[in-house]
């Protein structure tokens, strides 16, 4: 479905045009929940497709805890196989760069209680 | 490339999958210069990835305004020739819903001054 991978200070989501938007929904609300912020990125029209899929039914996933899920597109050069693509990034994290509430309802209505910290 | 109407209280930005993401960044930040916010609809993959280019650029050409555009994707059930569709409407604005500076710096570099009032 997605990969995950940690960049330099945040975690990169990798989705492609077979990933299902739901799965992917379910990690960016996870990521969001423990990092604040997520950047997901995609390569071609059908992977953008399934993240901005994902990142609508996200924004619902996360809304009862006041995150209001935003999203701000940049290109990014990328070598895939030793060819250079453009990739876009879509920077996924609350408008005002809030933190989840710890306490933390699922999409299936459970309440899942973060004890990292 | 893209057509402009006026929604219930904000202009709707029609892309299609031949839109040229440039000439659609113009536009954006036209409406956003104008009015705050834009929204954009559009349906398939190809006119999404246009949409979404189209912000990327958008976003150097109002950046200079202190302008920081983010995006909100939301579904929206539509109707095409009688047939029902899925669209993908995005909802484009400022971060902090500020309103562009009249003073406004254009992509090629010229200061265009809005004197409308």
């Amino acid at each position: 479905m997605a990969a995950l991978q940690a960049g330099e200070d945040h975690e990169v989501l990798k989705v492609s045009s077979r990933s299902n938007p739901n799965s992917v929904a379910g990690a960016m609300a996870g990521v969001i929940r423990s990092a604040g912020t997520v950047e997901v990125q995609v390569v071609g029209a059908g992977a953008l497709n399934q993240a901005v899929k994902a990142l609508a039914i996200a924004r619902g996933y996360v809304a009862s805890t006041g995150i209001d899920l935003v999203c701000v597109p940049t290109f990014a050069d990328i070598e895939i196989d030793g060819e250079r693509r453009t990739a876009i990034r879509l920077c996924i994290e609350d408008r005002d760069h809030r933190m989840p509430d710890p306490a933390y309802v699922g999409p299936d209505g459970t309440v899942v209680i973060d004890v990292r910290d």
